[in-house]
């Protein structure tokens, strides 16, 4: 049974990540300490410093020989039972362009986790040390596997609208609303597609994700931190202090920094909730039902029980990933939607694990 | 004896700072990754967040009744010394304004140091807990005493030269020049003194300094530390779990973002000794000479010895403190003169910390 005892750890493992964000919301709206273009520095400072050592030091640190590849077989089959879920419904959907965009933003509700910052308190306070490895390893698997492949659909659709504005491009003006709606797309994409005006080719899609990926740099700290991670588990080699210190001293302001900045967009906004309330509940559902259902049909059929199927099913419930969020906005694809299940599943998120929490060990 | 075992300990704690100013210089100088507009957000962010916090966390666990009253006691000494030194080289220059003015340089140069930051690693790897609780213990005095002095006397001189230019405006324009320069003076003095016309007293001096301590969240941070602390330990009480962790996310960051945007600051001067040669050997002599010499004398009168000896020393030729070369931009008094000791004062400080660390092991 879990006790008050137990309840009152994961709060107190929570508390201090929404300070970090009643900061950064209040240096914004009430205080006044920093103007929208300052925001814009500490979110740099964040991308590239904080974020990514934060990220480099746990990779750094997981045994790649001591994975649970159960628990990341279960990540796999319920990725692939949402793709489903999702893929069912886009068949109801109207044709086209929007059933495509609203699939690409659905697997993301459902799927993204910001499991290094919120997940690893919380897993610790819940159910100790090794719960937070495991975590730690779906994180790394989500890094490199699920946010490449989520950059690689997004460029894949943003040079099939390429293509369609091309073709209406060289048809006769028949419509002009559609044309202008089309061309007000591509602008919005201000990013020029490179194999827009050709057919894409399956190659030049990946050098773009490549280019992309190589300029972020999360990647090389997933990527780098894998590679430190495997020759020094083979090799039974170790970092030199002063390497580990220079890591630590960036990393440690990681999960602070990183909810302060989240404190400093969410002051940003106009409101908590930038896509109306049916988005806003959809997204909920998405993250905080269909997510962890997922994860539990994919947990059983690979046979994980007990305590490892409980972290599964809460790590699946985590608040949207923030890296989500900014893929979205910078390929113009419901930003708005994300942003509140960026903003409102963090608000909702410390009641509602604390639930999961309760209710899962009732199941026995 | 100490052996090159020892020495990698204080160098490898050391490097991890070095190496938060390079990633800070470099995103400036060579990756462009802030605009000048963008330090000063993140030079806020560590001035109003990071660095409060950090001395808070560090006050909040010191314990009042177990300071080492003998060493805070060869630290006043230490500083009646440099006073008595300052005062006798200030009878020698030319009267007035000057010699006020270089003496509170001097005084800052040879007395205020950056301890938590760059001292409490360097102590640790030196000699151990005990050795950063001391040096925790002479940096919060510093705080709650010697820099609110600073801060009294440079105020003193404001008043000093608003009382200067209104004889000028009152008599009649024998020397336009002297007349025209003093304006100047007073004009560089941006903040308007409120004690500009009237003769100041000395209870309005207090209330300007009141007033600029309740502005400086540091000053919260100490205050408010200090007196939790007194209290918490006559109480046997402590703080809540979340308490504690909410200080702690912010804290963590103090060392690593302190260092950054030092890098930053270091990153948008001109030259690294802005001031001239000259006067950057006064500063390293002030700094690295006199301080220690004048902590020698203290001690040695107070009576210590051994191990703490050594640390009251080292932690007096630790680099300038940031606050002070703050307050010498405020006041708008030898601010490159301050700048280069920061900068330059880091960069030889390792060395010659190191070097303090290996002669202090062989006066035994």
């Amino acid at each position: 049974m879990i006790g008050w005892g137990d309840v009152y750890k994961v709060v107190a493992a929570t508390v201090p990540l929404y300070f970090a964000l009643f900061l950064g919301y209040g240096s914004v709206r009430w205080w006044r300490i920093f103007t929208r273009e300052q925001c814009d520095a500490v979110n740099r400072l964040v991308a590239f410093f904080a974020l990514p050592f934060f990220t480099f030091e746990f990779t750094l640190h997981t045994d790649p020989f001591e994975v649970n590849y159960r628990a990341i077989a279960a990540d796999v089959i319920s990725k692939a039972v949402i793709v489903t879920v999702i893929g069912v419904w886009a068949r109801f959907m109207s044709k086209g362009g929007c059933a495509m965009s609203w699939s690409i933003t659905s697997f993301s509700l459902s799927t993204l986790t910001n499991s290094l910052v919120v997940g690893v308190p919380m897993a610790r306070a819940m159910y100790g040390e090794w719960a937070q490895q495991l975590v730690v390893q779906i994180s790394v698997f989500q890094a490199i596997i699920w946010l490449t492949l989520l950059l690689f659909v997004l460029e894949v659709r943003k040079a099939a609208i390429g293509m369609y504005v091309d073709t209406v491009n060289q048809s006769p003006p028949v419509k002009d609303v559609e044309a202008s709606a089309a061309a007000m797309v591509s602008d919005k994409e201000s990013v020029a597609s490179p194999v827009s005006g050709d057919k894409p080719s399956l190659w030049a899609l990946i050098k773009v994700v490549a280019h992309k990926l190589a300029r972020n740099p999360n990647t090389y700290a997933s990527f780098v931190g894998i590679t430190w991670a495997c020759a020094a588990n083979r090799l039974h080699i170790s970092l030199p202090s002063a390497f580990e210190g220079s890591v630590l001293i960036m990393s440690k302001s990681g999960t602070g920094m990183a909810m302060f900045s989240m404190g400093l967009f969410m002051a940003q906004q106009e409101k908590i909730i930038a896509c109306g309330p049916s988005f806003a509940a959809l997204g909920l559902l998405l993250k905080f039902a269909l997510g962890p259902a997922a994860m539990a049909i994919g947990s059983i059929a690979v046979g994980l029980r007990g305590d490892v199927l409980r972290v599964a099913i809460i790590q699946a419930a985590l608040p949207q990933s923030i890296t989500s969020f900014i893929f979205a906005k910078e390929y113009g694809l419901h930003a708005d939607v994300l942003s509140t299940a960026v903003i409102f599943g963090m608000l909702v998120s410390l009641p509602l694990l604390v639930g999961f929490y309760i209710v899962l060990e009732l199941i026995r």
